[in-house]
């Protein structure tokens, strides 16, 4: 069997990335061992965080050059080892940017587990799985919006902004507002995702547009921008308002640049908190029962952009950082057996 | 009566105030009404606030040109039409700075008690007053710091910062650092005060030290100061830190000046509060009752720095810009009758 494993060649010299950041390396297929699964990679999942290790900037999570990208996926079981795993099984896992992968399912803890067959197989890497369950945590954990907050949501039409907005509307929220690129992604948020409105950051009346979609302030603001985009939310904040912190993409590219001023948090007692999902694995189940019930229903819904072939990878990280991507990007590897 | 009262002249040209940025006008002493007290002033408290409020920066609280100058003081009663008040009294209260005022205690609220006469005076208005109070919101209420934590404090021979790091001390956290200006004031707070150490951000190795008094990382960060000593606190938090923003005075005579980028606050899922003591009244009284019993048994300290006469206050506005003052900075304008 041929297996390509992907590493990084270098760090970018830009926030777009290029095929020559990227090393493709043949590798054999490892052996199964004891409590071992051999499997196929389908779909990997890419977000900005695969961008931002890449940088050497000391303030992000690095990769060295030379190292292989890992990453969620969902994966087909070839040969199992493993109690409770049989050929066949879909699994959503964490492995290597790699056509086969051996790992022991134990060790990855949550991040192992099997799929149903009767979903798409690609929204387990989006809405149903830890892309949403990041905009879950972010609402229920860090912000926790209340009936009559304005909830704000940057990249709205990405993947985990997606699932925020929505997931906002459904728990009773007064008004969700998207901020995202271009017209037609606007249109795309409010009419499919049923956001109240939806502005568009690159329209040059956008800080004028925010402040009318949003006549009682902001109460929450979910971040995964940073940038002027932050800049144009922060004034709009109403007293005790909370900012959940999931990414900052406009930033990644960047030298450690400024944020804003915090003398206006303190005057307006507002939150500011970062949050990672993987802290927060007590509450999967639960974000999966409630989230399930509502995709199978259409409420809850979770576009995907493929990518197809590992050696285009680096057109999926590009796919983000220019924003082309609608809900959730990945790369398709392959087809199911 | 000679009644004196305070006024803003203009807006101060740069962070040190000067006495022409005050006017000081003759007004009559009104008669006291239905339910209203007329009070002698004897002490005025001074804090950054009162600087920060004088700017034109429409971020900030502003005073407008010839308005008067409004704070918490220490008085004494000269005529009561209010239930509960005789002549003599001591009370706490929010008025005007001037030698004589009337008001309504009970449309003052919580700022407004009567203060038992075996204490010194002052320390109503430091660490037994707002002061001490928000020092205690910002431990208990927004930074909740642990039995493992290490809890820095800025500003730490400032009225806030000196009660913080005592009631840090008191509730049981592992270890508490202060910063603040000058050898002599390090010294102070950890002889005085408890402190396990302090270090001076005017040593041009200040990162270093302060890196060696933190030995295991900063969980907890009491921020009053904003500035070059947030940018070097913030690369030591460890992950989950918390940072209870009260004030900034370094930042009070900047135009809009930047803050940290807020990406490492993701990564290290950092939380952010800024909070001002007046929004938890409902917690003065349990504040009060921790806090005497600690100050009456000596472990709980709670020094004031006096400037005599009202037509001084610039000076006391400029004790604290300067960091002259050693805990809390208050105008005495008269002795107790």
């Amino acid at each position: 069997m041929n297996n390509r494993l992907v590493t990084m060649a270098r760090h970018p010299a830009q926030l777009t990335v290029s095929a020559e950041d990227f090393q493709i390396l043949e590798v054999p297929v490892a052996e199964p061992g004891e409590r071992e699964l051999l499997v196929k990679t389908i779909y990997i999942g890419v977000d900005a965080g695969c961008r931002a290790m890449m940088n050497e900037d000391p303030y992000v999570v690095n990769m060295a050059v030379g190292h292989p990208f890992v990453g969620t996926q969902i994966a087909q079981v070839v040969q199992s080892n493993a109690d409770g795993f049989v050929p066949g099984d879909f699994v959503h896992t964490l492995s290597t940017w790699s056509d086969f992968s051996v790992f022991k399912p134990a060790e990855l803890g949550p991040w192992c587990y099997k799929i149903d067959g009767d979903l798409s197989l690609a929204v387990h890497l989006a809405g149903l799985g830890f892309t949403g369950f990041t905009a879950w945590v972010g609402l229920n954990e860090i912000a926790r919006p209340t009936q009559s907050d304005t909830v704000v949501v940057s990249a709205a039409a990405g993947a985990v902004g997606y699932a925020a907005g929505q997931l906002a509307r459904m728990t009773g929220t007064k008004r969700v507002v998207g901020i995202a690129g271009g017209a037609n992604k606007c249109q795309y948020v409010v009419e499919e995702g049923g956001f109240d409105a939806c502005v568009d950051y690159k329209d040059p009346a956008f800080a004028d547009h925010l402040k009318t979609a949003c006549p009682e302030g902001i109460d929450v603001y979910f971040e995964n921008v940073g940038g002027k985009v932050q800049q144009t939310v922060l004034p709009l904040m109403n007293d005790f308002g909370r900012i959940a912190l999931c990414g900052q993409i406009a930033q990644y590219g960047d030298e450690v640049s400024h944020g804003p001023n915090w003398l206006p948090l303190t005057l307006k007692r507002l939150k500011v908190q970062g949050f990672l999902a993987n802290d927060h694995f007590e509450c999967f189940a639960q974000f999966r029962g409630e989230t399930e019930k509502w995709f199978r229903s259409g409420d809850y819904k979770s576009p995907v952009s493929i990518v197809k072939g590992l050696e285009n990878c680096h057109e999926a990280i590009n796919s983000l950082i220019s924003g082309k991507n609608l809900g959730r990007q990945v790369i398709q590897v392959a087809e199911a057996y």
